[in-house]
């Protein structure tokens, strides 16, 4: 815990409790009206024009897993905390990092996969940075992208309504044991893929479909269990959550219970979830389409906190990620 | 060079040749007409707004040397490459890589840098993003800083003028033998200090002083002669400039000539030359303030080199950093 931990562990860098105190500590240090919206993206106007940005480092491990690399994940990972503002992702910067040795294929390939995400999601890269460090400094290559998005008629908040619906656009977890599986070399499972994607026109789709919309969120580091709590928090709201509803991959629960690992606290990278009045739900659900589940709802009670109603009925609370899962999945 | 070497190495990250060799590789492979314009900071529309944004990664060792310190460093280098493009700087995203291990106390050291660097420059700190990394995966902290400024009237380009006079803001070499003095504890000539800080201020003075200033660039990595290059080669026309004219303190020129470094290659973290019509260059100089002197013009011959009037009325070419000179100082 800062303030008793003199150094800085994995944990903080998990998207658990512990990460959430330190970037607390850190927005508290920098304080101002933007920042503190405590929003994936920043929002502010210049001139009239309201804009988002944002930024996120990657330093995955190992760099190719199935579904993605970290070229495509430092794509994603950025259009979609853009999205996520309900803005729409323009044009965006890399940085690379790279460690001496690492072999141009690697790069050539890396950067390929980011040309292709982006074109996919319709940004440009318009500016970038190159370092290079000595061997043993680096681990082959980190990735540093940040996004600018407009924001078109309006933004999407961090505070739920009281019985807002949630809606998850997909199953969940897949990403974490992706990694997971890649990473040690399991060597089982391998049908596992990584969920990483854009998620920007599905977002659209969604605001075009409904002016209720309150929230939207991608349960990245921490999983869908730390997002839910990140929103009840904010809002001062309860949260209710089906686990029935929520859907996973037969291969990744298989995984996942192998290893002991709850995918409610496993990372996603290409799922949101949306919390939206009620009567427009099924609207919403309609316009992201096939996969889509309606996973809970908001509650005017237990404030600040998430109830699993579990598979035989019973109730029981769903904290924010506290242990280390997963270092180094993004 | 690319397509003979396999691997990448620390001279690809230094400022010079090879360095723009895989920036243009990079830039060729996203091509598009914003990212093509070879400028510190990329310049676009979004709605009637005109924008600048850039970034760059920091991985300067060590964290902490005379003059500056790897936060502060990370502020200044992106508000000065915005501030190159004759934009103001508004806003900067923060992210850092930082190793498991990491003391709390340096962590605060390097925000409390950043917040005291971005309140002088007058921009806010609105998003970030933490990643932690295990131990020997990463050099203690690397920082990653990304901006967006305004345009309000004019931006500057890439291309200087025909007889165009070429001013610098102070002596050069600065910061690099500051970061070199302090991490080979060389422990003599302790009084270089790194010359980093924010510019904008200065530039917009400038911009102010003159409306016919075609081009600004801070000399960072590759030092002057790298920056007047690439200028010379943009703009299709020759440059001269007189080594006497050049400014360089005592004891950095003592250090360079002890250790064999050429102070035109050394990096700047506090300096910029501006290109501008003649009839305006005395209010430009005034304008900046003291220290500052007029190095040298542009000409229609030589087209895309540079030029060194030597002490002693010799001509010689001043070409593109070419060899590895420090890696690591930004």
């Amino acid at each position: 815990m800062i303030g008793i931990d003199k150094n800085i562990t994995l944990a903080y860098g998990n998207g658990g409790r512990l990460m959430h105190e330190l970037i607390d500590m850190l927005r508290s240090k920098f304080s101002n009206k933007i920042l503190n919206e405590l929003s994936d993206a920043a929002e502010f106007k210049v001139n009239s024009t309201r804009l988002a940005f944002s930024t996120d480092s990657f330093v995955v491990k190992p760099l190719f897993f199935p579904g993605g690399d970290i070229g495509k994940l430092a794509v994603c990972g950025t259009v979609n905390d853009i999205s996520m503002k309900g803005a729409t992702p323009l044009f965006i910067s890399l940085a690379f990092i790279i460690e001496e040795g690492l072999e141009f294929s690697i790069l050539e390939r890396i950067t390929s996969s980011i040309k292709q995400s982006a074109a996919k999601a319709g940004v440009l890269v318009v500016t970038g940075d190159v370092k290079v460090v000595e061997k043993g400094a680096a681990d082959k290559i980190f990735i540093n992208t940040a996004g600018i998005g407009v924001i078109k008629k309006y933004s999407l908040g961090t505070k739920a309504k009281p019985d807002d619906v949630i809606i998850i656009n997909g199953p969940i977890a897949e990403h974490g044991m992706a990694i997971l599986n890649a990473r040690e070399n399991l060597g089982f499972l391998s049908t596992i893929k990584s969920d990483c994607r854009n998620l920007n026109f599905e977002v659209k789709r969604c605001l075009k479909a409904s002016k209720n919309i309150s929230v939207m969120r991608d349960p990245t580091r921490g999983g869908l269990a730390t997002s839910l709590n990140e929103i009840a928090y904010s809002s001062n709201l309860g949260i209710e959550v089906y686990e029935k509803s929520i859907p996973v991959r037969a291969n990744v629960r298989k995984l996942c219970d192998v290893l002991g690992f709850d995918p409610m606290y496993v990372a996603n990278e290409g799922k949101f979830i949306c919390f939206v009045k009620e009567k427009d739900a099924m609207k919403v659900k309609h316009a992201i389409g096939k996969g889509t589940r309606i996973i809970g709802k908001v509650t005017s009670s237990h404030k600040g906190e998430v109830y699993l109603k579990t598979q035989i009925g019973a109730s029981r609370i769903l904290p924010m990620l506290e242990a280390d899962q997963l270092p180094r999945i993004c």
